[in-house]
């Protein structure tokens, strides 16, 4: 395929709970794959940029469902290979107004883990590819983990190919005896855009806003560029969580140059938050790949993830067609017939 | 059935995703069956208003279940005819927040499109009613409906029976060679009463707001009512979109003499758009035939209507007394024991 | 057990149409156990408050099923009687913005309806508690189950048991022959703290505001002390109804010396109302067993209620660790991973 | 309605687990209304038929649903009177294999049971009839039913009607201080036809076969033609159980002259064993009412009623176009396309 | 593709109602995509054959919900072309023992039925084909969809690439003007296999089992190879109905020299009998690829039938390693851990 | 808890695809939870034998939900420790015919998995039992669940408690690097009864029916019981597997004296084959505290065995009363009113 968009990530077997249902009342679970790189990979499918997602996946019938899903929204699962224990899965249970929703995570010893470095052909998998996504989820799990994505930022960086990852830090992952600022630099060095929040930069880049800054995120993205040459754009996400059913979502980017907002849309009711980060990522990726300037490439990520919010399950099942009027100001949702 | 209400038009299958799920997502549809014209007659049936609806389905089983449909919420299904290749349908997926609900139609040639004139013994049929009801998507649809539909008016007009059209127009529909505004308006000189936008005048009946109208909804009545001087009202709602989950509803009538309007309902969450404009016209005849006055008739159809969208399906299955505490300002809901 | 609250109290089988579907729509009903007094031992289990409820259910499969059901939320099940003809059911309609919730009883002639004195062993049942629950509910359903309350209450006062009641005056009960009024005031002369409206008062003891009082509650409050000198609390919630998906809540305590208010929650969108004040009720033994002061019980009591309107069904199946940060003004429902 | 048959008797909502899932196991219960005499009716309406049932619901929305129900299947329900407390329920466990289906009736006081003489106006109802229906269950309910089916059968007599009755015998009923025995001559003297088993003949009639009979069920018919002279034929049906999901079925009738007797159908699988014998009773009277001879009459019954046995709910609905070829022997299945 | 089986047909939704529940009764249905030639490129694809199937689908989100169906379960969908007007729809409702399935057929006019001469570029299709499948009902559908498939055959013998076909003769199609005899020959005189019935050789060739013929099967063959000196094999399948939930099949092979035959398979229960005539034609063009003869071959075909019969949709999603013991006399079912 | 039967094993969650759907096809999937001594501990608890379940779960909702499960049933859970990181799960797909049902395991590194010696205080947890029950999937898990399993046979043979095993192989277990016949043999020791086939007494205890032995299962029976001296009853079942759908069962035992052998039941259809072997054993304890002799108690058990076939889920839901007639040969499964 040329010229397409490539993804690295795990991919989990979500277990839902069905309506407002609690895990203490739930007889059956509702069942999707989904992944914060996958989940990239299939939005970017729906606005026709060809995705091809690599990851890992046991041998079994769990691991070809979860291929096939990616088959289903059009993601290229050619380079995804089969081996190891077990299926990552998480649990989920969707909040409403003041309860939030909760996951459990059952993740350990996934075949993804288990990847070693060597077992992915990068050279190969990134041939035609323009652009590769990973996030900071994937270093988190595993040495080998972090060593497979280290070799496809490093190949992607030889063959010229431009690197974005989603730095976000979840501070349960990071079990297997490495600290994320110790691992994390080596990779975000091979970046040309990242997403991250103030926190974030502080926990995996241990760069904080200068104490006088006019603005910290500002500050914040002027340190890292510093640091970090290769980096052009830095994003971040302001989210407002009035209730679990209702949250606002703005963007900013800064550039090197500029900082640049979105307007504050309003997201009620919320009928799946899952997944919003990665609606918001293919967004981007979308608008910078189509768009002439910085800011239409954000308002259209904004209003991306603004949709994904709309949509069941992980991933965000929307057209451009669907993205550009909200990202236009229209948010009427008026009945097309 | 001494003194009901005869209403006309193209029932089809509706086929809708379950909760909020995409098309691509849905591994099962809920079905039901509505039109805009049936759609009013159940709701009159709820409303203790004998209603029978007249229209033409296939002579299969799902003829059968649609007529079941109508059947079972109390519509009279005597006059019905059946012949012709299949029924017509449409596929609804519920859009939330700022993404729109979508319709697929898949309406083309359906036993109601072939319906030919002098199939139905309008004479007959109309025979104890004492209104007759009709749409503007029913002379849309084919030559052979729109005849058909003159035929009702012409002879609910010789038997002094009242009649009523909400006018909309749906370019989509026009297919078979004619124009909307060449076909309406011998239809719409027999008419009493029309459901009518500003939009839709100008699209149907060429006529427009003089420049200097104080209010462009009474310009539009006034010349309406001078070019088919047996329209003794044209009525209106303003619908707010503030999103797919929200939405106002006011409603106004220009009845010769005044220009009426209610107070603007809420309408949130919005739990299925789809006939909100039929549950209105049904509240309408309701409201003309029971209360003194217009301004009652026209609360009640506002509420009427608000209170659609609470309901789930194209028709509203309310009770007057239901309708009555929310046209008296009380949408409350509080819980009934 | 040692330290135990015991609830007393019917328990129907509740039989409620999926999502906002109407009784004349439901194909099928999703069924669950629930009732005032057992609500509120669900919610102390979940508390981990050990709980004990009493009743009566029919001997057959559904009497089994509705045990299965408190002991699968923790209840203590040991002191449930069987015998007697049927179980009560109720049927539930939800309903949404301006369209109310509905419920049809069915419980007319019910095991519990049947109970005679003497049935239940209240010595035995109470020997190791330290708090007995009981509702209005209970003496208007039958001249056997008022009796049957009361000997209850006698137990307890007898054993220096703390007896709360929420007294609600439910019109449509009270067939047996009897007045709330002729019945009620001796066991609420049995009562360390009841919750009741001023509505209630007024129906149920005849007791009503001083024409002069600053605050009506207060003046209640004073009186029924006054009249019932074992009464140390009263209490009361202040529910707003935007509309069937949107209400707020407030609570409100006189305590002898002062009138303790909490903050009002906003809940929307609300996915079950029913149990919102058997939630509050738990709420507050919790708070008033665990808490120093009587206005961290009752701000924990109004936020268990306000979560209470978040879960399916009508027991409020919340941690304490879910109730204490929106007790603390946390709604934010921000994601749990 | 011209020359119809009319039935008459209870309607319950029936409450089914789903499946094969045990009451101790269901969170939701499929919901249906049926009876055995309006089976009979919904089966004929099935079959071009017309068919009007009678029976007493309560003023509320179980009551209008049921209605709906009825109405759905074509049969008139213009007679139905409303009023009393409740709806009669039996809640529904399918078995398979060994493990019986199971069903829990919650009938008692119901607003059929609380009929009283005279609420029905029997010569109305039956003033175009040709045919009336009725089964040994009304007269077990109580005494009011038992004397309005006294009242119907009187007028039948009189106006010159059919009159037939599945006399089964519920042992469990017959709860309101009357004997069978004592009830029911007097109902069965005024029918034409009978359906009962020798067991029903014994229990219900006193009747038992005599010792030296050469095939008992003719001997039980012979003496039941002796004490009844108006009865000319006498029916039963043969069921052969080898599991809750395997049955076989043969049909006999006594019409005075000869014995009949049907080839034996095989069943299986069972897809919902309730109202197999209404089935075949609606059966024979369409046969009755259609075919040249007794003979034609029983297959057609036999087949319709093994039909049934694949069909979920309590009602047969299948047409004479279904029931046909089965009558002929093919119960191969064969895919209708 | 290198070397992969290319098939040609239409593909419609498939809408069933759940469970055993007549059209009557269904509030809901269940939807699949499936045709007679995709069902086989599904197939082929379980078994590790790759596959790519070709049609056409209007360009809307229920013709890419059907693409995304053949890509989920891995065929190739890249010369799938996208125009017309509607998805071609088949209703399903699902016997039980004497009750057959009945199928209602809504495909006029589809996207498919529209195609033209031309549309389709086979030598670019074809160009790394080894093997081409149709049947007889893409010729049957319309002028336009027959020349195509003309086109493919004769593109495919220019290639040298195996032709199949199954060319079942479905009466109710062939509504364009044209007979199956009139069309058929041309088109099968290109193949190297056909599928065909002694009923369907009679219909479509008008051939007919000589009059002294030891096997009428083989008497057939022997015509048809004289006549269509192209065709190597003829094969069919005989299936012995006991009921709707029961069927047996055995394979019969006439390749010129033998008349090869399998054992009986006992299907019970049949889970879905849709898709069972195109599972033998899978497992057919599979073991003539894989194995040493054809034997073996008809015995992997009637194997694969079996198992489809318990698969719900119309594609027979097993593996070879589910075929094989099965194929060797194994179908004992026994839970594999 | 007095005189109770106390089970050890892990329980896991169940994920299972609705009806006879493929993992391939599965959007949701039904969930209990269940193990092989667990499913006897519910079992006796239907029969009224107080049962306590001893288990380790991991400390979040899904260890509660299961917990849960275990109380809704009646068994006791109070011995129950939590700890660890995960539930273990398994997914099953149900198969039908020649289509077997699959499991796939999902249970390395579970909560239970990880027990240590000392974790389970089991002089306490057995201070009042009368039984003891472990079986062969235990000690295959880890080293610690051998050792915990190990420690707790020690204590009750101290206590005098009997002690029973099913000591079934699991080739695909037994991973931790020991091998059954190292461990096994220490464990079946203190034993009093086990129910073993052939199979597993060559595959674990290394004993092989004498070659030239009149009944094999009776010369392996007479040498486990040399070596074993504690043993007194060698139990097995024999299941025939005619299809997925259709099996039949008959129970062994070898009680030192004789060869008793049961009926053999027919089995059709299955509804869940999971859990057969332990409802058998439930059966047999059952059987042996109750009856006077041993043919009573294993007909009971096979019984018991054959109506967990038609219960859903992994534990056997029936009482008594339905298995009593089941053993004493009426399979006829007659509806119950």
């Amino acid at each position: 395929m040329v010229q397409h968009v490539v993804t690295f990530g795990e991919i989990m077997m979500r277990l839902s709970t069905p309506g407002f249902a609690r895990f203490s009342q739930a007889t059956n679970l509702n069942i999707t794959y989904g992944g914060g790189e996958a989940n990239v990979a299939i939005s970017l499918a729906y606005f026709n940029i060809p995705a091809a997602h690599v990851t890992r996946f046991p041998a079994n019938d769990l691991g070809q469902a979860a291929t096939a899903l990616l088959r289903q929204h059009q993601v290229t699962t050619d380079h995804i290979i089969y081996g190891g224990d077990r299926l990552g899965l998480y649990f989920l249970e969707t909040g409403a107004a003041a309860r939030p929703s909760r996951v459990i995570y059952d993740r350990a010893d996934s075949a993804f883990a288990e990847l070693e470095p060597g077992m992915l052909n990068w050279e190969e998998i990134l041939q035609n590819a323009r652009w590769f996504h990973w996030t900071g989820i994937t270093p988190a799990i595993s040495e080998g983990a972090a060593q497979s994505c280290l070799e496809a930022v490093q190949v992607a960086n030889k063959l010229g190919i431009t690197v974005s990852a989603d730095i976000n830090y979840r501070k349960n992952l990071w079990q297997y005896g490495k600290k994320a600022y110790e691992v994390m630099p080596e990779l975000v060095a091979g970046c040309d855009l990242i997403v991250s929040s103030i926190g974030d930069a502080a926990d995996i880049l241990q760069i904080k806003p200068a104490a006088e800054a006019a603005d910290p995120f500002v500050s914040v993205g002027q340190q890292i560029m510093q640091q970090y040459p290769r980096i052009k754009k830095i994003v971040n996400t302001n989210r407002g969580s009035i209730s679990a059913s209702h949250n606002t979502l703005a963007g900013m980017m800064w550039n090197g140059q500029q900082l640049l907002q979105t307007p504050t849309h309003d997201m009620v009711p919320i009928v799946d938050r899952i997944g919003g980060g990665d609606a918001f990522m293919a967004g981007l990726i979308y608008g910078l790949l189509t768009y002439q300037n910085d800011q239409q490439a954000l308002d259209f990520a904004v209003a991306a993830s603004a949709l994904k919010h709309t949509i069941e399950g992980d991933a965000n099942l929307v057209t451009v067609a669907e993205v550009e009027p909200v990202m236009q100001g229209d948010s009427s949702g008026r009945l097309k017939r």
